[in-house]
Protein backbone atom coordinates (compact mmCIF):
# COMPACT_ATOMS: atom_id res chain seq x y z
CA UNK A 1 0.00 0.00 0.00
CA UNK A 2 0.95 3.22 -0.70
CA UNK A 3 2.05 4.69 2.57
CA UNK A 4 -1.34 4.87 3.62
CA UNK A 5 -0.25 7.19 6.72
CA UNK A 6 0.37 9.77 4.83
CA UNK A 7 -1.84 9.98 1.64
CA UNK A 8 -5.82 10.24 1.92
CA UNK A 9 -7.29 9.35 -1.78
CA UNK A 10 -10.45 11.64 -2.34
CA UNK A 11 -11.69 14.13 -0.49
CA UNK A 12 -14.95 12.82 1.09
CA UNK A 13 -13.70 11.59 4.40
CA UNK A 14 -11.56 14.01 5.15
CA UNK A 15 -12.97 17.51 4.15
CA UNK A 16 -15.54 17.84 7.19
CA UNK A 17 -14.12 14.88 9.06
CA UNK A 18 -11.86 18.18 10.06
CA UNK A 19 -11.81 18.33 13.94
CA UNK A 20 -11.18 20.81 16.86
CA UNK A 21 -11.13 24.13 14.64
CA UNK A 22 -13.36 26.39 14.87
CA UNK A 23 -16.87 26.37 13.66
CA UNK A 24 -16.46 26.42 9.76
CA UNK A 25 -14.83 23.07 9.65
CA UNK A 26 -17.26 20.97 11.24
CA UNK A 27 -19.72 21.39 8.76
CA UNK A 28 -21.02 18.01 8.12
CA UNK A 29 -20.73 17.04 3.99
CA UNK A 30 -24.29 17.10 3.29
CA UNK A 31 -24.93 20.53 5.23
CA UNK A 32 -22.12 21.97 3.52
CA UNK A 33 -23.55 20.35 0.00
CA UNK A 34 -27.01 22.19 1.23
CA UNK A 35 -25.08 25.56 2.04
CA UNK A 36 -23.65 25.59 -1.07
CA UNK A 37 -26.99 25.18 -2.93
CA UNK A 38 -28.65 28.27 -0.27
CA UNK A 39 -25.54 30.32 -1.34
CA UNK A 40 -26.41 30.21 -4.86
CA UNK A 41 -30.38 30.90 -4.57
CA UNK A 42 -28.92 33.71 -2.08
CA UNK A 43 -27.50 35.23 -5.02
CA UNK A 44 -30.36 34.60 -7.55
CA UNK A 45 -32.37 36.09 -4.76
CA UNK A 46 -30.32 39.18 -5.08
CA UNK A 47 -29.81 39.33 -8.86
CA UNK A 48 -33.49 39.50 -8.73
CA UNK A 49 -33.72 42.59 -6.01
CA UNK A 50 -35.23 40.12 -3.32
CA UNK A 51 -33.74 41.27 0.02
CA UNK A 52 -35.57 38.49 2.46
CA UNK A 53 -35.74 34.68 1.82
CA UNK A 54 -37.91 32.25 4.09
CA UNK A 55 -36.75 29.08 5.12
CA UNK A 56 -39.79 27.97 3.73
CA UNK A 57 -39.17 29.05 0.18
CA UNK A 58 -35.38 27.77 0.38
CA UNK A 59 -37.03 24.12 1.48
CA UNK A 60 -39.32 24.51 -1.22
CA UNK A 61 -36.48 25.14 -4.03
CA UNK A 62 -34.30 22.67 -2.71
CA UNK A 63 -36.75 19.97 -1.99
CA UNK A 64 -35.50 19.18 1.14
CA UNK A 65 -37.49 19.74 4.75
CA UNK A 66 -38.01 23.28 6.56
CA UNK A 67 -36.50 22.28 9.29
CA UNK A 68 -33.38 21.02 8.14
CA UNK A 69 -32.79 24.96 6.16
CA UNK A 70 -33.39 26.18 9.59
CA UNK A 71 -30.75 23.72 11.13
CA UNK A 72 -27.96 24.18 8.76
CA UNK A 73 -28.61 28.18 8.64
CA UNK A 74 -28.15 28.10 12.34
CA UNK A 75 -25.20 26.10 12.08
CA UNK A 76 -23.58 28.92 10.54
CA UNK A 77 -25.18 31.24 12.95
CA UNK A 78 -27.77 32.62 10.39
CA UNK A 79 -31.11 33.73 11.80
CA UNK A 80 -34.18 34.20 10.32
CA UNK A 81 -35.89 37.69 10.77
CA UNK A 82 -39.60 37.02 12.46
CA UNK A 83 -42.55 37.22 9.42
CA UNK A 84 -39.45 38.26 6.87
CA UNK A 85 -36.81 35.23 6.86
CA UNK A 86 -33.19 35.14 6.22
CA UNK A 87 -31.74 38.75 5.20
CA UNK A 88 -30.23 37.46 1.68
CA UNK A 89 -27.38 39.43 1.68
CA UNK A 90 -26.78 38.30 4.90
CA UNK A 91 -26.70 35.22 3.67
CA UNK A 92 -24.47 35.58 0.92
CA UNK A 93 -21.98 37.53 3.22
CA UNK A 94 -22.01 34.91 5.47
CA UNK A 95 -21.58 31.95 3.48
CA UNK A 96 -19.17 33.41 1.26
CA UNK A 97 -17.06 33.65 4.65
CA UNK A 98 -17.51 29.91 5.16
CA UNK A 99 -16.87 28.98 2.07
CA UNK A 100 -14.11 31.24 1.62
CA UNK A 101 -14.81 32.75 -1.53
CA UNK A 102 -13.66 36.14 -0.58
CA UNK A 103 -10.18 35.76 -1.75
CA UNK A 104 -8.44 35.72 -5.31
CA UNK A 105 -7.14 32.50 -6.17
CA UNK A 106 -5.01 31.65 -9.13
CA UNK A 107 -5.59 28.34 -10.84
CA UNK A 108 -3.58 26.39 -13.63
CA UNK A 109 -5.08 23.96 -15.56
CA UNK A 110 -3.32 20.79 -16.67
CA UNK A 111 -4.50 19.19 -19.68
CA UNK A 112 -5.92 21.19 -22.94
CA UNK A 113 -7.90 18.32 -24.40
CA UNK A 114 -11.59 18.62 -24.62
CA UNK A 115 -12.43 18.57 -21.34
CA UNK A 116 -9.77 21.32 -20.36
CA UNK A 117 -10.59 23.63 -23.28
CA UNK A 118 -14.36 23.20 -21.67
CA UNK A 119 -13.14 24.35 -18.25
CA UNK A 120 -10.98 26.90 -19.89
CA UNK A 121 -13.60 28.43 -21.76
CA UNK A 122 -15.99 28.16 -18.45
CA UNK A 123 -16.52 31.69 -17.01
CA UNK A 124 -18.70 30.27 -13.57
CA UNK A 125 -15.27 29.90 -11.54
CA UNK A 126 -14.31 33.96 -11.24
CA UNK A 127 -17.84 33.91 -9.11
CA UNK A 128 -15.60 32.45 -6.81
CA UNK A 129 -12.25 34.49 -7.13
CA UNK A 130 -11.04 31.73 -8.95
CA UNK A 131 -8.97 33.12 -12.26
CA UNK A 132 -6.90 30.25 -14.68
CA UNK A 133 -3.56 32.23 -15.20
CA UNK A 134 -1.99 29.27 -17.16
CA UNK A 135 -2.23 26.43 -19.11
CA UNK A 136 -0.21 23.23 -19.39
CA UNK A 137 -0.13 20.63 -21.96
CA UNK A 138 2.73 17.97 -23.32
CA UNK A 139 1.52 18.37 -26.92
CA UNK A 140 3.68 20.78 -28.61
CA UNK A 141 1.07 21.57 -30.72
CA UNK A 142 -0.82 22.67 -28.03
CA UNK A 143 1.13 25.03 -26.37
CA UNK A 144 2.69 28.43 -27.50
CA UNK A 145 -1.05 29.80 -27.72
CA UNK A 146 -3.87 30.78 -26.22
CA UNK A 147 -7.55 28.93 -25.39
CA UNK A 148 -9.65 30.52 -23.94
CA UNK A 149 -7.66 33.94 -23.18
CA UNK A 150 -5.36 31.70 -21.21
CA UNK A 151 -2.05 31.18 -22.38
CA UNK A 152 -0.95 27.10 -22.91
CA UNK A 153 2.72 26.19 -21.48
CA UNK A 154 4.97 23.15 -22.03
CA UNK A 155 3.73 20.55 -19.05
CA UNK A 156 7.46 20.81 -18.68
CA UNK A 157 7.78 24.04 -17.18
CA UNK A 158 4.60 23.22 -14.89
CA UNK A 159 6.64 23.13 -11.62
CA UNK A 160 8.19 26.58 -12.76
CA UNK A 161 5.55 28.17 -14.22
CA UNK A 162 2.78 27.28 -11.45
CA UNK A 163 5.18 28.79 -8.96
CA UNK A 164 5.52 31.95 -10.95
CA UNK A 165 2.03 32.73 -11.83
CA UNK A 166 1.42 31.73 -7.91
CA UNK A 167 -0.89 29.36 -8.31
CA UNK A 168 -2.41 27.65 -5.30
CA UNK A 169 -5.07 25.56 -7.44
CA UNK A 170 -4.27 23.09 -10.11
CA UNK A 171 -6.63 21.54 -12.38
CA UNK A 172 -6.27 18.36 -13.78
CA UNK A 173 -7.51 16.96 -17.09
CA UNK A 174 -5.41 15.08 -18.58
CA UNK A 175 -5.68 10.99 -19.75
CA UNK A 176 -5.43 8.75 -15.96
CA UNK A 177 -1.99 7.77 -16.08
CA UNK A 178 -0.76 10.94 -16.38
CA UNK A 179 -2.92 12.50 -13.60
CA UNK A 180 -0.36 11.33 -10.66
CA UNK A 181 2.41 12.67 -12.38
CA UNK A 182 0.62 15.96 -12.30
CA UNK A 183 -0.77 15.96 -8.95
CA UNK A 184 2.79 15.66 -7.72
CA UNK A 185 4.50 18.09 -9.85
CA UNK A 186 1.61 20.50 -8.55
CA UNK A 187 2.52 19.52 -4.92
CA UNK A 188 5.87 19.90 -5.59
CA UNK A 189 5.02 23.56 -6.92
CA UNK A 190 3.24 24.48 -3.92
CA UNK A 191 -0.44 24.42 -4.90
CA UNK A 192 -3.04 24.13 -1.78
CA UNK A 193 -5.64 22.14 -3.71
CA UNK A 194 -5.59 20.21 -6.54
CA UNK A 195 -9.40 19.70 -8.96
CA UNK A 196 -8.62 16.54 -10.36
CA UNK A 197 -11.27 15.75 -13.60
CA UNK A 198 -8.80 12.49 -14.82
CA UNK A 199 -10.38 9.09 -13.51
CA UNK A 200 -7.54 8.23 -11.93
CA UNK A 201 -7.46 8.34 -7.65
CA UNK A 202 -4.82 10.45 -7.23
CA UNK A 203 -2.66 10.59 -4.02
CA UNK A 204 -1.50 13.68 -1.92
CA UNK A 205 0.05 14.65 1.26
CA UNK A 206 -2.44 15.07 3.61
CA UNK A 207 -2.25 19.03 3.78
CA UNK A 208 -3.33 19.57 0.06
CA UNK A 209 -6.91 20.02 -0.46
CA UNK A 210 -7.83 17.15 -3.39
CA UNK A 211 -11.76 16.42 -4.91
CA UNK A 212 -11.83 14.01 -7.64
CA UNK A 213 -14.45 14.69 -10.30
CA UNK A 214 -15.24 12.27 -13.15
CA UNK A 215 -17.24 13.87 -15.68
CA UNK A 216 -17.37 10.29 -17.76
CA UNK A 217 -17.65 8.13 -14.44
CA UNK A 218 -20.87 10.13 -13.63
CA UNK A 219 -22.28 9.21 -16.46
CA UNK A 220 -21.43 5.26 -16.55
CA UNK A 221 -23.05 5.87 -12.90
CA UNK A 222 -26.52 6.99 -14.32
CA UNK A 223 -26.00 5.11 -17.55
CA UNK A 224 -26.12 1.76 -14.79
CA UNK A 225 -29.09 3.38 -12.90
CA UNK A 226 -31.03 3.58 -16.16
CA UNK A 227 -30.16 -0.29 -17.08
CA UNK A 228 -31.03 -1.66 -13.39
CA UNK A 229 -34.53 0.92 -13.24
CA UNK A 230 -35.71 -0.84 -16.93
CA UNK A 231 -34.42 -4.15 -15.82
CA UNK A 232 -36.51 -3.31 -12.20
CA UNK A 233 -39.53 -2.15 -14.41
CA UNK A 234 -39.44 -5.35 -16.83
CA UNK A 235 -40.14 -7.63 -13.48
CA UNK A 236 -36.44 -8.88 -15.14
CA UNK B 1 -42.71 18.12 1.99
CA UNK B 2 -42.99 17.88 -2.04
CA UNK B 3 -44.88 14.48 -2.11
CA UNK B 4 -41.79 12.21 -0.47
CA UNK B 5 -43.16 9.51 -1.10
CA UNK B 6 -43.25 9.58 -4.90
CA UNK B 7 -39.68 11.25 -5.83
CA UNK B 8 -36.68 11.16 -4.93
CA UNK B 9 -34.19 13.39 -4.41
CA UNK B 10 -30.52 12.90 -5.88
CA UNK B 11 -29.36 9.36 -6.91
CA UNK B 12 -27.02 8.62 -4.11
CA UNK B 13 -29.43 6.39 -2.05
CA UNK B 14 -31.74 5.24 -4.58
CA UNK B 15 -29.65 3.94 -7.65
CA UNK B 16 -27.31 0.80 -5.75
CA UNK B 17 -30.18 0.64 -3.02
CA UNK B 18 -32.06 -1.16 -5.64
CA UNK B 19 -32.90 -4.69 -3.76
CA UNK B 20 -34.27 -8.09 -5.01
CA UNK B 21 -33.40 -7.73 -8.95
CA UNK B 22 -29.93 -9.87 -10.13
CA UNK B 23 -26.59 -9.32 -9.46
CA UNK B 24 -26.59 -6.16 -11.90
CA UNK B 25 -28.48 -3.86 -9.34
CA UNK B 26 -27.23 -5.16 -6.00
CA UNK B 27 -23.35 -3.01 -6.71
CA UNK B 28 -22.59 -0.90 -3.48
CA UNK B 29 -22.12 2.58 -4.77
CA UNK B 30 -18.16 2.63 -3.82
CA UNK B 31 -18.56 -0.77 -5.79
CA UNK B 32 -19.58 0.60 -9.15
CA UNK B 33 -17.31 3.67 -8.75
CA UNK B 34 -14.33 1.49 -8.43
CA UNK B 35 -15.33 -0.31 -11.27
CA UNK B 36 -16.27 2.66 -13.58
CA UNK B 37 -12.25 2.60 -12.80
CA UNK B 38 -11.77 -0.71 -13.48
CA UNK B 39 -13.35 -0.48 -16.63
CA UNK B 40 -10.98 2.89 -17.94
CA UNK B 41 -7.66 1.28 -17.16
CA UNK B 42 -8.64 -1.68 -18.85
CA UNK B 43 -9.61 0.35 -21.91
CA UNK B 44 -6.42 2.17 -21.72
CA UNK B 45 -4.30 -1.15 -21.44
CA UNK B 46 -6.01 -2.79 -24.25
CA UNK B 47 -5.39 0.60 -26.17
CA UNK B 48 -1.72 -0.37 -25.15
CA UNK B 49 -1.99 -4.13 -26.73
CA UNK B 50 -2.23 -5.44 -23.10
CA UNK B 51 -4.26 -8.42 -22.49
CA UNK B 52 -3.97 -9.60 -18.66
CA UNK B 53 -3.68 -6.97 -16.00
CA UNK B 54 -3.01 -8.06 -11.98
CA UNK B 55 -5.24 -7.56 -8.81
CA UNK B 56 -1.94 -5.72 -7.93
CA UNK B 57 -1.42 -3.52 -10.63
CA UNK B 58 -5.44 -2.06 -10.45
CA UNK B 59 -5.24 -1.51 -7.16
CA UNK B 60 -1.89 0.33 -7.22
CA UNK B 61 -3.38 2.53 -9.84
CA UNK B 62 -6.54 2.92 -8.28
CA UNK B 63 -4.84 3.18 -4.64
CA UNK B 64 -6.58 0.71 -3.18
CA UNK B 65 -6.00 -2.39 -1.66
CA UNK B 66 -5.34 -5.48 -3.27
CA UNK B 67 -7.72 -7.39 -1.96
CA UNK B 68 -10.58 -4.73 -2.55
CA UNK B 69 -10.05 -5.39 -5.87
CA UNK B 70 -10.12 -9.14 -6.22
CA UNK B 71 -13.79 -8.72 -4.06
CA UNK B 72 -14.81 -6.03 -7.13
CA UNK B 73 -13.87 -7.94 -9.68
CA UNK B 74 -15.45 -11.48 -8.16
CA UNK B 75 -18.67 -9.44 -7.81
CA UNK B 76 -19.61 -9.09 -11.18
CA UNK B 77 -18.17 -12.89 -11.90
CA UNK B 78 -14.49 -11.50 -12.77
CA UNK B 79 -12.02 -14.32 -12.14
CA UNK B 80 -8.50 -13.92 -12.40
CA UNK B 81 -6.00 -16.50 -14.67
CA UNK B 82 -3.27 -17.71 -12.13
CA UNK B 83 0.63 -15.95 -12.82
CA UNK B 84 -1.42 -13.67 -16.15
CA UNK B 85 -3.81 -11.74 -13.95
CA UNK B 86 -7.29 -10.62 -15.40
CA UNK B 87 -7.66 -10.72 -19.08
CA UNK B 88 -8.42 -7.13 -20.25
CA UNK B 89 -11.19 -7.70 -23.10
CA UNK B 90 -12.87 -9.84 -20.31
CA UNK B 91 -13.33 -6.84 -18.10
CA UNK B 92 -13.96 -4.75 -20.84
CA UNK B 93 -16.49 -7.06 -21.98
CA UNK B 94 -18.59 -7.89 -18.57
CA UNK B 95 -18.49 -4.16 -17.19
CA UNK B 96 -19.79 -2.82 -20.43
CA UNK B 97 -22.70 -4.85 -19.65
CA UNK B 98 -22.57 -4.56 -16.13
CA UNK B 99 -23.28 -0.74 -16.43
CA UNK B 100 -25.20 -0.81 -19.85
CA UNK B 101 -22.67 0.50 -22.11
CA UNK B 102 -23.20 -1.24 -25.11
CA UNK B 103 -26.62 0.58 -26.12
CA UNK B 104 -27.00 3.13 -28.48
CA UNK B 105 -28.77 6.71 -26.61
CA UNK B 106 -29.97 9.52 -27.72
CA UNK B 107 -29.60 12.45 -25.78
CA UNK B 108 -31.38 15.67 -25.51
CA UNK B 109 -29.63 18.48 -23.85
CA UNK B 110 -31.22 21.77 -22.61
CA UNK B 111 -29.42 25.27 -22.29
CA UNK B 112 -26.66 26.35 -24.21
CA UNK B 113 -24.85 28.91 -22.24
CA UNK B 114 -21.43 28.00 -21.11
CA UNK B 115 -21.51 24.71 -19.70
CA UNK B 116 -23.95 22.89 -21.99
CA UNK B 117 -21.45 24.20 -25.00
CA UNK B 118 -18.96 22.58 -23.10
CA UNK B 119 -21.20 19.57 -23.38
CA UNK B 120 -21.60 19.61 -26.58
CA UNK B 121 -18.31 19.83 -27.59
CA UNK B 122 -17.25 17.27 -25.03
CA UNK B 123 -16.73 13.77 -27.53
CA UNK B 124 -15.88 11.34 -24.47
CA UNK B 125 -19.60 10.50 -24.06
CA UNK B 126 -19.78 8.74 -27.72
CA UNK B 127 -17.50 6.05 -26.19
CA UNK B 128 -20.54 5.47 -23.94
CA UNK B 129 -23.03 4.91 -27.15
CA UNK B 130 -24.36 8.26 -26.05
CA UNK B 131 -24.97 10.82 -28.71
CA UNK B 132 -26.79 13.78 -28.17
CA UNK B 133 -29.05 14.61 -30.94
CA UNK B 134 -30.33 17.74 -30.15
CA UNK B 135 -29.91 21.49 -27.98
CA UNK B 136 -32.59 23.22 -26.72
CA UNK B 137 -32.67 27.13 -25.38
CA UNK B 138 -35.19 29.51 -24.92
CA UNK B 139 -33.07 32.54 -26.13
CA UNK B 140 -34.25 32.88 -29.81
CA UNK B 141 -30.44 34.41 -29.78
CA UNK B 142 -29.63 30.71 -29.80
CA UNK B 143 -31.45 28.67 -31.21
CA UNK B 144 -31.94 28.19 -34.69
CA UNK B 145 -27.73 27.55 -35.37
CA UNK B 146 -25.61 24.64 -34.90
CA UNK B 147 -23.23 23.95 -31.34
CA UNK B 148 -20.96 21.24 -31.78
CA UNK B 149 -22.62 19.47 -34.39
CA UNK B 150 -26.05 19.51 -32.66
CA UNK B 151 -29.05 22.01 -33.56
CA UNK B 152 -30.60 23.93 -31.42
CA UNK B 153 -34.02 24.08 -30.91
CA UNK B 154 -36.57 26.57 -28.84
CA UNK B 155 -37.09 25.07 -25.55
CA UNK B 156 -40.98 25.59 -25.95
CA UNK B 157 -40.73 22.34 -28.46
CA UNK B 158 -38.95 20.00 -26.15
CA UNK B 159 -41.41 17.81 -25.62
CA UNK B 160 -42.23 17.26 -29.16
CA UNK B 161 -38.89 16.93 -30.33
CA UNK B 162 -37.38 15.15 -27.67
CA UNK B 163 -40.08 12.47 -28.21
CA UNK B 164 -39.34 13.04 -32.03
CA UNK B 165 -35.56 12.17 -31.24
CA UNK B 166 -35.99 9.02 -29.57
CA UNK B 167 -34.65 11.05 -26.31
CA UNK B 168 -33.74 8.35 -23.44
CA UNK B 169 -31.64 11.07 -21.56
CA UNK B 170 -31.77 14.17 -21.02
CA UNK B 171 -29.22 16.57 -20.13
CA UNK B 172 -30.08 19.72 -18.04
CA UNK B 173 -27.74 22.75 -18.23
CA UNK B 174 -30.42 25.72 -17.70
CA UNK B 175 -30.09 27.86 -14.64
CA UNK B 176 -31.55 26.76 -11.26
CA UNK B 177 -34.73 28.51 -11.30
CA UNK B 178 -35.56 27.08 -14.36
CA UNK B 179 -34.33 23.01 -14.00
CA UNK B 180 -37.30 21.92 -12.16
CA UNK B 181 -39.66 22.68 -15.11
CA UNK B 182 -37.39 21.35 -17.57
CA UNK B 183 -37.16 18.14 -15.68
CA UNK B 184 -41.00 18.05 -15.99
CA UNK B 185 -40.55 18.47 -19.78
CA UNK B 186 -38.50 15.83 -20.02
CA UNK B 187 -40.00 13.62 -18.17
CA UNK B 188 -43.31 14.06 -19.89
CA UNK B 189 -41.35 13.80 -22.89
CA UNK B 190 -40.28 9.93 -22.12
CA UNK B 191 -37.03 10.38 -21.10
CA UNK B 192 -35.15 7.33 -18.71
CA UNK B 193 -32.40 9.52 -16.96
CA UNK B 194 -31.75 12.69 -16.28
CA UNK B 195 -28.17 14.30 -16.03
CA UNK B 196 -28.44 17.55 -14.12
CA UNK B 197 -25.54 20.04 -14.15
CA UNK B 198 -27.54 22.95 -12.53
CA UNK B 199 -27.26 23.55 -8.67
CA UNK B 200 -30.42 22.74 -8.13
CA UNK B 201 -31.58 20.09 -6.67
CA UNK B 202 -34.48 18.08 -9.31
CA UNK B 203 -37.14 15.93 -8.28
CA UNK B 204 -38.76 13.57 -10.45
CA UNK B 205 -40.76 10.36 -10.79
CA UNK B 206 -39.01 7.30 -8.88
CA UNK B 207 -38.59 5.15 -12.31
CA UNK B 208 -36.59 7.70 -13.64
CA UNK B 209 -32.94 7.78 -13.16
CA UNK B 210 -31.47 11.22 -11.99
CA UNK B 211 -27.78 12.26 -11.53
CA UNK B 212 -27.19 15.79 -10.19
CA UNK B 213 -24.01 17.28 -10.61
CA UNK B 214 -22.80 20.41 -9.91
CA UNK B 215 -18.98 21.98 -11.24
CA UNK B 216 -19.35 24.92 -9.25
CA UNK B 217 -20.46 23.49 -6.07
CA UNK B 218 -17.51 21.21 -6.79
CA UNK B 219 -15.42 23.71 -6.94
CA UNK B 220 -16.92 25.38 -3.88
CA UNK B 221 -16.65 22.53 -1.55
CA UNK B 222 -13.11 22.12 -3.04
CA UNK B 223 -12.32 26.00 -1.83
CA UNK B 224 -13.55 25.32 1.12
CA UNK B 225 -11.43 22.68 1.84
CA UNK B 226 -8.70 24.58 1.35
CA UNK B 227 -9.14 27.17 3.56
CA UNK B 228 -10.03 24.44 6.42
CA UNK B 229 -6.91 23.37 5.65
CA UNK B 230 -5.02 26.55 6.06
CA UNK B 231 -6.54 27.01 9.17
CA UNK B 232 -5.78 24.06 10.53
CA UNK B 233 -2.47 24.76 9.41
CA UNK B 234 -2.26 27.68 10.85
CA UNK B 235 -3.24 26.67 14.04
CA UNK B 236 -6.13 29.15 14.06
Amino acid sequence: MLGALNVKIGSGIFIFGYQGGKALGNLSKRTAQRLVKCYYLAREARALGVEFITSSKVALLLGVDETQIRKDMASVNLEGVPRKGYPVEEIINRLEDVFGLRKDRNAVLVGTGNLGRALLNYPGFSRYGVRIVGAFDKDPQKYGREVGGVWVYPVGELKEKAKDLEACLGIIAVPPREAQGVADVLVEAGVEGIWNFSPALIRVPARIALRNECLESGLVMLLHEMEVMKKSLAGD
